[in-house]
């Protein structure tokens, strides 16, 4: 894939994942499956050798910077870029396709989010070579997840027929459905889930940006000439704050025509929650995911992660999240970890900055 | 009260409020129901003004002295005695009558445990003088609780007749029993709870001493001598460690003729659990007790201890007990309060010195 650029989006808290993940330990740099590495860290392996880490360019925000280069060193610093302020995903890979088209004009790119989780990584490599090939020729391309059930946290694709070897056309992108919707697409069969991934090239989606979000195109022509000089960072300070602040699916990929979709089913998760967390770790004979030092007497299917030091002593409980950090601690219901959102809205509201 | 002395039993760690009770930082040190004061602190002040602070004599062990000080300044330094080592109630109380017996040989000594809470101080107090009344003629008197159900984790006493007004004799002092015989004890409706709450003159249980524990009685002379003086310290590591480790309840008490038995009902509580503890507490409107910074979502009936500086976010859950300190933190089913023994035994195994 000797053209192509990993552009992978590290922005984001994953609040989730509170109290692990805070503005400075956001989810994409803790390792939340026990898998020995952060999520980031797996995103960057999981591309090489194909996408080497000199061309894997990461976008992320500019207060954990320093953090992002100590996770990923064998990212070279100038790939690791930092987004003055979040503006969802359309800015992020506006921006980044202006440096992969500075580096390489026929540049094509793997974009995909840093805080995901691949399982078979052999599966994952044979679709992005597909999608890759597709790409370079001039299609948006994507990958959508073959769906496990009807579920409604994630948008939908719709997929037509077979153009060739596992590629399909995508009729359209849909929104989030509700569980009525969702179990009709599962029922319909060619209704993939949406991943966040995408292929293609930089002067392909700079393109579409052009056509499709003219206002966010004409921020990017301001900032075009200072890629890669030393006055990136302040026009883009000045700029990326007023862009639009747009996903890539809502701004271009529910609108543009002749998109492409690979089906996958490469034992995907995008973690969105502390049991998927405990669904995807190793279980010891309690049903147990302990990391940390701890005593555990008469207790099941519960995950448990100390911070240094602290000593987590479980007595006669079940199905529980317990997460502690040096400032926080949580406590939920392996049923409720969907309230932890909840918990860090009631933090936000009491100004707790300090534990956000 | 003229002549009555006050010997709050002041040693143990009361490892059931584990993490909360530590080696320095025992049960009676601690304010298990949000009262405000330290258990230690709630008992000095129930005995006032009939028996004021300096005529309170604390017994505790020496690896906490300096906190127990701090813990009751209104008790001058000289009251509270620090035992070596602990070697049960009998030692500790006859070592305690040899003090009493100097300062005043017509001394009465009303003997009680540090730890346990009333609820009724006017009731106590009534109760208390009737009991003085009696020792102070030459009986040992007994606080009887009367009991609210067949417990099975207190020892009883057996009452026979009404000598005066509110005082029975005690037929016999009984262990722990099992439910069947604590069943049998509530349905013949004169039993009542042994408290650990005596009333005595100092020269009365020295004697009683003497004929039922010589061996006792023999290192309390060797002490006798050297009690108020510099030498004091220097005697009593020789000997106290050697005597005979054993209750005041089998040494004496099971033994002894004529005791007598006030039956109170004041409210008491030994305080046994977490459970216990969260009973006995206020509760707010979700029958949470909440001691510290916290978020609480959709969860009900825990009680909540969090360290400080550290913040509690509990989502979805019921029937907890949250205990964070430093260095240790217990999450366990309120059902499940007696198992924090089996953590305790277990970092006994494991060593963890600093955790106990």
């Amino acid at each position: 894939m000797k053209n192509t650029y990993a552009v992978i989006m590290a922005g984001g808290v994953g609040s989730r994942f509170w109290p692990a993940s805070k503005s400075k330990t956001p989810k994409q740099l803790l390792d939340l499956t026990k898998s020995g590495k952060t999520m980031l860290k797996a995103t960057v392996e999981r591309l090489a050798p194909e996408i080497p880490p000199d061309r894997v360019i990461i976008v992320t925000g500019k207060n954990i910077i320093d953090e992002v280069i100590l996770a990923v060193p064998e990212v070279p610093k100038k790939n690791i870029l930092a987004e003055p302020q979040g503006r969802n995903t359309a800015p992020c890979i506006g921006w980044a396709a202006l440096h992969v088209k500075k580096l390489n004009p026929e540049g094509v790119m793997a974009v995909m989010p840093s805080d995901h989780l691949v399982a078979e990584n052999g599966i994952f490599k044979e679709a992005s070579q597909k999608a890759v090939n597709a790409a370079d020729k001039g299609s948006i391309v994507t990958f959508g997840i073959v769906p496990s059930g009807p579920e409604t946290g994630f948008g939908y694709i719709e997929t037509g027929k077979e153009i060739a070897d596992g590629i399909k056309t995508a009729l359209g992108f849909v929104e989030k459905p509700d569980l009525e919707t969702a179990e009709k697409y599962i029922a319909a069969g060619n209704f993939v889930w949406n991943s966040g991934m995408f292929f293609f090239r930089a002067d392909k989606i700079l393109n579409e940006i052009k056509s499709l979000m003219p206002e966010l195109y004409k921020g990017l022509e301001k900032i075009e000439d200072s890629i890669g000089t030393a006055l990136e960072t302040s026009v883009l300070q000045e700029v990326f704050p007023a862009l639009p602040s747009e996903s890539i699916d809502y701004g271009i990929m529910e609108k543009a025509e002749n998109i492409l979709c690979v089906p996958v089913d490469f034992g995907w998760s995008d973690l969105g929650s502390w049991g998927a967390a405990y669904n995807l770790s190793e279980k010891d004979e309690n049903r147990n995911v302990i990391d940390g030092e701890s005593i555990i007497i008469e207790s099941t299917d519960c995950l448990v992660r100390a911070s240094d030091k602290k000593l987590i002593a479980l007595a006669g409980v079940k199905d529980l999240i317990v997460v502690d950090t040096g400032d926080a601690l949580l406590i939920c219901n392996k049923d409720c970890d969907q309230d932890v959102k909840k918990v860090v809205n009631r933090l936000k509201e009491l100004g707790k900055k300090e534990l956000l």
